[in-house]
């Protein structure tokens, strides 16, 4: 049976025919609407919440119990969780990085497509006209170049029916028999210390086809870069061993990503990827121990373009790999990759906070770029925290304690908490401060029915072991806030040192953009009552969401990205944190509360 | 015990010190001199001819019963087989490649190297000054790019002790610790239908330190270009089992050229190399059919440039791979190669002839190039002749026919003959027609004390078998005369065709130069005799000896020659013969001798 999803979006509204039992998801994505799934729609990221009205009975999976037959309702809906039973009326709002791309303050749309795809159909040879067939397409499509795969399988296809050939800066990389064009696909990624998302992206279209997201498997070998080129010093294979693990698992993800949306990894022609630079050392399997050090010098740091062949990532043999410029060792091409999608010297001065494993700030306003990074260390993502995790599903990502001491929380995925996320951590310092449970120090004050004791040191109780996905209790403890403490101290002493560098005052900022999944989901409030922001900037504070990933599936379609990405590695103005005796005082400074 | 060797060369003297029993060859090649020896100095090929006198007593190694003690003998030896054992006097003649190369026809030198090899120190980085390796070894030396596999070395040497690069283009290519700016080493390769020349070049010096000759292993899948097309055809591994057999060829031969020298493979960091346009596509998996059909289009003929890890050649992984442009299907950049060692437009009209399992033809002068290429057939490298074979170790390379019928004949390595190369075919043909035992149809006329019969033919008996390397008579038969008039029927009616084309008399043309081993070794005169090129040119022929290989060379070193060759392609005019009536006239009466 089919039914009838009328979706709106951006002032359009469209009729699509569906089957009945269909994923709401899948059929928004597959007709080119922006609904990002980090989780690749498994229903744990949360992102692809759409409004959804039924016309007549039932939507969604579980939700009989919920709608009445013949009712209409209309619902924010997890479109990945809905599957089609009724004719439906689908709102698609813009996603979050939508909302920034739409905001004019980054430069949107595609001005020069990096690589391209082209039906040819040639003239048959003759006697009087031997012309080789390279030169022929060269001529008919302005070509100038052609790598050996692509010759060998122009020999091997009819040249006369017609044949496709996918076209990267004048050097055709492939040919292929009939008319292929449709098939043109791209990888861009955003390899955090963490985290990896991967998008796969219609080089046609420019459009986002699906999301992979996933751990960086090198976790296991150390949750921060520095633990990872400890590991490379301690290990005769370790370097080898970080570079493989990095692969396979992007390479898994990859072929799932592909497999789910039904793409051969073979019409994959290109992949852009960001990263911070250690990781982009390791990956390509470059000795990051000069990085580790001071002065903190990388092996490379300008933008690199070589084949997935050399690479070892699984997709078309000369499919072309490109990376962005790092600045330094500690601002690498996933904040070049942020900057490609956010203008900070629009309205005079604007701040860029990427908070991940590191925590990178750039000041930016007047003709002049400012960037500082600072070891905020792995706690906003969850490490060193009693309880704290990824902001994966299971992790409390916001929380709220009521006087009697009851916590209300959320849940990502909405099943039983197993930890915190850095989301979590920030509104429980918060709710601390709120109720003055801590004081300015970030020491607990006495027991009471609210402060209890966690393996002897003072703690709030945040579940209890009854309604825990790990029958045990969950608490924010001593030792947290003080690792949050040692966090959000270097942060905003890099804030502080970037506007003094700049000779601006906090106020001239118009813009602070938050980028990285923990930016995303920190609650802007709570980011500046502990102390993280400026509180003079709570109200302009813009999400950008992941913006690496965004830059990296920017650069992975327009030329004029690598043009403005290279600009930027040479405008971007590094100060270096560790040798300065006044970043030292604030930042003792910044780890006490106001 | 030391002695001295003074050597003579291009009216220089130098006095070389060195150990007794060492060998002549390699001290000469050592010290740069010129001596060719394409056998590898096994005393093969009879290349490294000099003129030695000892002062004292004894050279040579089997020479103490041909010269006394206490006598000056001076004698002309084969470089490669003289045991220093006493003070020597060697005078070296140029060899007939430099006899071309100081002839003031061709450009002579490296005008522009591709690839320099620079030892660095780089200043170590400061906390003031973060910038990463690479950039400071581009601020250092001037380069831009670094591919990976350099930057994966840069990462794991001391780069304060010092280190070394390889550039090329402004990339750098390799980085190895320590000072190894005298380890550096390129290949330029000759690939013929039927043999292959490998030379190792010191890029440093630009001199040639050893050559490697081998068959073209594809051999065994036919003797020509067209039945190893055929073969891809026939079998569906076909194309992949000759470019494989081609490639393990020619990385034996790099190998054991390499080890012969002490070379390390990884210290090879360029490769050259030249070939007909069918051997390029079946070297890089190219499907060749389209070259074999009319109109006879290959897939590319455009210089292209790959690494070494892309071909799959057993030197260093981004060793760069040239090979020059062609100008069709049976013009290929073997004859480009020919025409950077030959400046044919130098004395108003210049011919160039090689004569290889195919023969290309090319008439230069007044701004304009012509080329065309015969079927000439592999005749001439000894296929299709009764006893033919090709021009290798117990080859009878020339002969002469007394008028008692007594056969004289040199053979190639000076072992009992086994068969006939292509220029004692010529040899025997001419005298053929001096002692008028066959006619102007070329048909033996009648039984004679001279003319016996093998095996139903009218034939000439050249050796008889208890002088034969294979223990069994040698004959020239009505056979091979009938193969020999048409490929020289070819050849000559080519020539006739460019002569016309270009609107020009036999007698404008300044200079032949005949390529190819076969043209190298023919007698010019009984070229002339026989008719394959104008009588009316007999005192302008030049033996280039292997244009191609020293093309090649050239084409490795020398930045302009990649220049040239580019503007070669576009300048020259392919003639198609096999579609004019009046080749096919010219064909029937060349194939008659006068």
């Amino acid at each position: 049976m089919k039914y009838q999803v009328v979706v709106e979006a951006l002032g359009n509204s469209k009729e699509i025919s569906v089957d009945e039992g269909a994923n709401l998801w899948q059929i928004l994505v597959e007709h080119g609407y922006e609904v990002p799934a980090y989780c690749g729609g498994s229903g744990v990221c949360g992102k692809c919440k759409v409004q959804v009205e039924a016309e007549d009975c039932l939507v969604g999976q579980n939700s009989e119990k919920r709608f009445g037959s013949h009712d209409k309702v209309q619902e924010t809906r997890l479109a990945c969780s809905v599957v089609v039973k009724d004719n439906l009326r689908v709102k698609v709002e813009p996603p979050n990085e939508l909302v920034v791309l739409t905001s004019g303050l980054v430069s949107q749309g595609i001005m020069k497509p990096r690589l391209k795809k082209e039906f040819i159909t040639l003239s048959p040879p003759t006697l009087a006209d031997q012309m080789d067939y390279a030169n022929r397409i060269h001529t008919q499509i302005g070509t100038n170049s052609i790598v050996t795969s692509a010759l060998i399988q122009l020999g091997s296809i009819s040249k006369e029916e017609g044949f496709t050939v996918v076209v990267y800066q004048n050097k055709i990389l492939k040919a292929e028999p009939g008319n292929t064009t449709q098939k043109f696909y791209g990888i861009a990624m955003d390899i955090g210390t963490t985290t990896i998302a991967i998008y796969l992206v219609n080089l046609q279209t420019g459009r986002e086809v699906g999301v992979w997201s996933m751990h960086n498997p090198q976790q296991k070998y150390g949750a921060d870069v520095v633990s990872r080129i400890n590991y490379t010093l301690q290990e005769a294979q370790g370097r080898l061993q970080l570079q493989k693990v990095l692969l396979a698992g992007i390479n898994g993800g990859i072929k799932s990503l592909a497999a789910k949306h039904k793409v051969d990894p073979q019409d994959i022609v290109a992949v852009s990827l960001v990263a911070n630079t250690v990781i982009t050392h390791l990956l390509l399997g470059v000795n990051a121990i000069t990085i580790a050090n001071a002065p903190y010098v990388p092996i490379f740091s300008d933008g690199l373009q070589l084949t997935a062949l050399e690479l070892g990532l699984d997709v078309y043999s000369q499919a072309i790999i490109s990376i962005p410029p790092a600045v330094v060792g500690y601002v690498g091409s996933d904040i070049i990759a942020d900057l490609l999608m956010v203008n900070l010297e629009l309205n005079n001065y604007g701040l860029l906070i990427d908070l991940g494993t590191n925590g990178e700030i750039v000041l930016g306003g007047k003709g002049k770029i400012l960037a500082c990074s600072t070891a905020a260390g792995p706690a906003f993502e969850g490490t060193n925290i009693t309880f704290g995790m990824a902001g994966v599903q299971g992790a409390i990502s916001s929380m709220k304690l009521a006087d009697d001491g009851n916590v209300e929380y959320a849940v990502i995925g909405n099943i039983p908490p197993k930890g915190i996320c850095g989301s979590g951590l920030v509104d429980g310092v918060a709710e601390l401060l709120r109720h003055g449970l801590i004081d300015e120090f970030g020491t607990f004050v006495e027991y009471s029915p609210l402060v209890t004791d966690f393996k002897g040191l003072k703690a709030l109780r945040i579940v209890a072991a009854s309604n825990s996905g790990t029958e045990d209790d969950i608490f924010l403890t001593q030792k947290d806030v003080r690792e949050f403490q040692l966090a959000k101290g270097a942060v905003a002493a890099g804030i502080t040192i970037l506007l003094q560098e700049m000779e601006i005052s906090k106020s001239e900022v118009s813009a602070l953009y938050l980028a990285g999944g923990f930016g995303n989901y920190v609650n802007p409030r709570n980011a500046c009552v502990t102390g993280i922001i400026p509180r003079e900037l709570e109200d302009r504070v813009i999400r950008i969401g992941n913006g690496a990933g965004a830059g990296s599936k920017r650069y992975l379609l327009d030329q004029a990205a690598v043009t403005t990405g290279a600009e930027l590695q040479k405008k971007i103005q590094y100060v270096e944190l560790s040798s300065r005796l006044d970043f030292q005082t604030q930042f003792v400074d910044a780890m006490m509360f106001e």
